[in-house]
């Protein structure tokens, strides 16, 4: 399993654009042969000021973890290619919406 | 330490429920040996329509995230003893009332 | 990346001890050397009885987990040093003021 937790302001993001945006990490692991069934996202609303990088408070940040099983990508480059399919597959909802974002 | 993260819908739980599962899983490290005090569970309640496996909305759904110190399951055997009496202790909480889970 | 989450009480900080926190936090980056970019805080408020350890609800416990990329903490002497400085970094705002807590 895949599990993706999208750490995000309250009103980043509406009802369409969660299922989009799920939809479209989801599609980055369908496009590898993984089953559709392998990828929960869960999106964790975190309140203003509760979200800090370098000690500041960034209120337009998009934070999303992702936990691969370790013996599923023990490829690195598979792992690099699921990073970048990744980067493109959330970038309509996060990087075009102007949020800064990390994934890891 | 281990850290059992469950996320959960937010009706998913009565006060009770938590504090039964929260027992139940304990009792499964107990059982081996390890100190109660080795357990933290964390119920983190997920709004509607922010939980999403393989693309969709999933409203009866219980993502659980167990979190051992790397060291101290080291033994692939006793990680599937753990894994197999963890589904059995989380089963009257989750699976009997219907709803979906995982747990890794 | 270091991701650090505290989860914590919803009363348990207020705005300036979050700031603080997350700057006393990257402080122990910083000192070793390393970016403050590098260090991303996330305070994620868990609802009353809703934090167990051994079973038992905790309504006065902080849970933080750290999370660091392997490859940037492979060196265990190094983990230590950090453990130990970020205790020390925390505890104004956690120990010394009654909470219980847990960092891994």
């Amino acid at each position: 399993m895949s599990l993706h937790r999208i750490y995000h302001p309250p009103d980043a993001f509406s009802a369409k654009d969660k299922r989009e945006l799920a939809e479209s990490i989801t599609a980055v692991y369908t496009a590898l042969g993984l089953p559709e069934f392998y990828v929960d996202v869960i999106f964790v609303a975190i309140e203003k000021d509760s979200f800090f990088v370098g000690g500041e408070a960034k209120n337009k940040f998009i934070r999303i973890v992702i936990q691969h099983l370790a013996i599923q990508l023990e490829n690195a480059q598979i792992k690099k290619t699921i990073i970048e399919k990744y980067e493109k597959a959330i970038s309509p909802f996060i990087k075009e919406k102007d949020y800064d974002w990390e994934v890891c």
